[in-house]
């Protein structure tokens, strides 16, 4: 990654802020032990006839991929925790509007870095939930409920005391 | 106007590039000489959710005005030669995306400082023109044509050479 100066660092945050997004999902992944994974990405838009701006913001991070969407829309996208942690930690000082959502990306990524148990990965998927608010995006239907009730199913779970 | 540091002047250049708005438009005035105004705006809109990223704008332009709007959006904006050519100025060195738009409307406000005659005036507003395209937007009624138009009805231009 290119070392950025300060007034870059807050460039970016800025654009981050009004037009870029930071999120977290849960993904279905049937070859992984736990059937779901937790999916970070940082991602700018802009439209194509502006593509040299995400190409601009590529040679900042030097990770992640642009791609020219058939809508008229370029879409730069940086996916998984190791190259989300480096860009959401360099660009962290600066945000305003989006530091609620890299600081919970950053408390996945951490987290995500350990072993992890059933029940510790559905806390998980409980943080990831709380970005349908933050990204006032639409409803999700793979959330940390669909998660625990699918691992109860597995037998992944311990059944809940009250229940016994 | 507050004193802002580097990083805080491209944090809101970052900020505007993804989701503020400098425009210049042409607006009708009777009560002006040559009946119309050429108005220039920087602008920043966001949910009312997040309305305090624009009371944090104002802290630091100290100009303009902030309304929630009844779709639940909050717009913050800046009218007027003297406000808008302060702010665009300390952006200026750090704007990408919106570089010549800053460009243009520091173009257009150093011209309307001077007195228009009406010639000069329609060429301005040719390059206000310019800004439907640069900011994407629809189609405008209000343009160098209709004003042309309308100051050659009020014998306000000379008649052109090959029609005499």
């Amino acid at each position: 990654m290119k070392k950025l100066t300060q007034t870059q660092k807050a460039y970016i945050a800025g654009f981050l802020d009004g037009d870029g997004c930071l999120n977290a999902q849960i993904v279905r992944r049937d070859d992984y032990k736990l059937h779901y994974q937790i999916r970070v990405t940082l991602s700018f838009f802009q439209k194509t006839k502006r593509h040299w701006i995400l190409l601009q913001l590529y040679k900042c991070f030097k990770v992640g991929t642009i791609r020219k969407r058939p809508d008229g829309m370029s879409e730069y996208t940086i996916v998984g925790k190791a190259s989300v942690k480096n860009c959401v930690q360099i660009l962290y000082p600066y945000l305003r509007l989006k530091k609620l959502h890299a600081f919970r990306v950053l408390q996945i990524i951490s987290k995500l870095e350990k072993n992890q148990d059933p029940q510790a990965f559905v806390k998980l998927c409980e943080v990831v939930d709380t970005f349908q608010d933050l990204n006032d995006s639409k409803k999700r239907t793979l959330t940390s409920e669909v998660v625990r009730s699918n691992f109860l199913q597995l037998n992944l779970l311990p059944v809940p005391v009250e229940t016994i």
